[in-house]
């Protein structure tokens, strides 16, 4: 080992869904979205002045900022952007989980929150779920140094109601609480209008999922005019320049177009309760779900063997080798036609046996 | 003051040059490149398939890295990728600079290294340039916990040589020595073959500047294995897909062009060779640039007046109101019409006095 090498941080890196490179691949592995994004972002990507490459953006994005803030009817000031719902949850780690006491969140939640907690050196706590994957308020109700989970939750998709997320957030003034809305659009109810009333409450959203623009990066927080401030002086000392120019004309075109997310989520809900029904008919177990994807137990055959044959019929669907987790398969919503084909490929996973 | 507050990370953030949204401005006040990116970049970005928007990019964003690692002859586990050189140094700073002993930099140089270091509670000394604003090897012998500087450096544009770094490099075994090449394409000779040699010697490189490309954000680091390996860690640990699919394309096919970038540089070389002369006719002085700007003091005649008056003509310059560079304009190398414009706008303002 080199001399330098003593000071290096080292990290346990966080490992990402299979990107595959080769096509012909049915991908329900990374909650992707199947139908394409606003029609509004293709057509801001053909008009992009691209002798506009040479100049640095807005660093802050205000074209996109702004359109965001009147999309979902707050100031500019209250909206922060970044490179995906990571970036901005990362920032937000940063800036507001820095006291001494352990910030919390969920034993089986998202699986970055404890690597962010690491690399930043946070103390944390990981909280149990119930035995059907629930929040019990009464468990964030002591002191801690902040608190973060999705809404709903990941990789359950159980969604927690705004009354549960309104005790934990009114009996926490001292914390910063972040709620991650990344699948609030398959059927949930937003708490952004309690950002209104609570200064401590950030809510993290993302364009990735419902509106289809996962390889274009970007997240974005709403709360407080405070809290946005400071994460805000936060991000302009890491990084001035974030969101790119083709990112930020093509973001705000796309967030404006009501009807194109309402649609494709449509599409996607009728797709899940379809397959809430085909998945137990054939015997999974699943806390019900309302995201876009599927949380799934099969019956009679250990998870991983579904998921290591799924693969080899180039079906990728997600699997964590960890306790509990290990069970089950994330299985993101596709299309009718790739749902279809999972059914027929697990039809024959499970007579194999 | 709510009581969350306590605990949240203050930063005193970096401000960037201003980026005028109106159009009739002569900018060269961000070292922006005048002239437009490789068109091949524009063409990938017309080649670009919108339904692959959906999906998220590839998280090594291994197009971009292998086209990079083919450029410099190196390999690809050489090469770190960010969002602009900003991302990846800040991602070193987090990486490298991990010990108690100061991270050492020049009193005058970059002014987001010591955001950097204060955002991550980095200890830092700044050493003092010599009078004419050279970097004296010998001050970076003595215990530290990391070196870095640009070169050449900025907002100097002095470039010090691939022997002085050699001997920084070589005396410090025990730390990673970091040299952003921000500017080197402008006349200087790169330092990059010194890391098959020195595995603890990092030369970060950015597109914003010799490749015309600041609106797309992308920097890169090449190093020895190890140093990428540990980059990649800790980049994994705070977001795994920075790179946007649009900027991948772009950005891979533009940097094959080596053709548009060497044309490119010598224009600018050109006009800053002949900036020079005209600047020093007006009674400026000035370090001897190999950069695309000039660091110039004008006679009987305080900077930030002459700051002003050309912002009121529509021309922005750089100026910082610091002690020592406050005598100072940064002029970037603009188009040889912008400089006459320069020019003739500086003869006025120096007539009026």
């Amino acid at each position: 080992m080199s001399d330098w090498e003593n000071n290096v941080r080292k990290a346990v890196p966080y490992i990402p869904g299979e990107q595959p490179k080769s096509t012909g691949v049915i991908k329900l592995n990374t909650n992707e979205n199947p139908y394409p994004p606003s029609p509004a972002a293709t057509a801001a990507l053909e008009a992009f002045n691209t002798d506009e490459m040479r100049l640095y953006p807005a660093p802050d994005a205000s074209q996109l900022v702004d359109a965001i803030a009147e999309t979902y009817g707050v100031k500019s000031s209250q909206v922060f952007v970044g490179v995906g719902s990571d970036d901005v949850i990362a920032m937000a780690f940063m800036t507001f989980f820095n006291s001494d006491r352990p910030v919390l969140f969920p034993d089986i939640t998202y699986s970055f929150y404890d690597v962010w907690a690491d690399i930043y050196r946070i103390p944390y706590e990981q909280i149990p779920l119930t035995e059907d994957f629930r929040i019990r308020p009464e468990d964030y109700i002591r002191p801690n140094g902040g608190i973060i989970f999705p809404n709903p939750n990941a990789p359950t998709g159980v969604l927690e109601s705004v009354e549960t997320i309104k005790k934990i957030v009114e009996s926490n003034p001292s914390s910063v609480v972040i709620i991650d809305e990344a699948y609030i659009d398959f059927g949930g109810t937003s708490v952004l209008p309690l950002t209104e009333k609570y200064d401590n409450l950030l809510v993290v959203q993302t364009f990735s999922k419902s509106r289809s623009m996962a390889g274009m990066r970007i997240g974005y927080a709403i709360g407080s005019e405070k809290l946005i401030k400071y994460m805000n002086d936060v991000k302009f000392s890491v990084n001035s320049y974030t969101m790119n120019r083709v990112t930020i004309a093509c973001g705000a075109a796309a967030v404006r177009d009501r009807t194109c997310l309402e649609q494709t989520c449509a599409k996607i809900i009728t797709t899940r309760e379809a397959a809430k029904k085909e998945l137990a008919q054939r015997g999974f177990t699943f806390p019900d779900s309302m995201s876009n994807f599927i949380f799934a137990r099969p019956r009679n055959i250990p998870a991983k063997t579904v998921f290591e044959k799924l693969r080899l019929r180039n079906i990728f669907v997600r699997h964590w080798d960890k306790p509990v987790i290990g069970d089950y398969l994330r299985i993101t919503i596709g299309t009718d036609e790739e749902m279809q084909a999972l059914y027929r490929a697990l039809d024959e996973i499970l007579q194999e046996g």
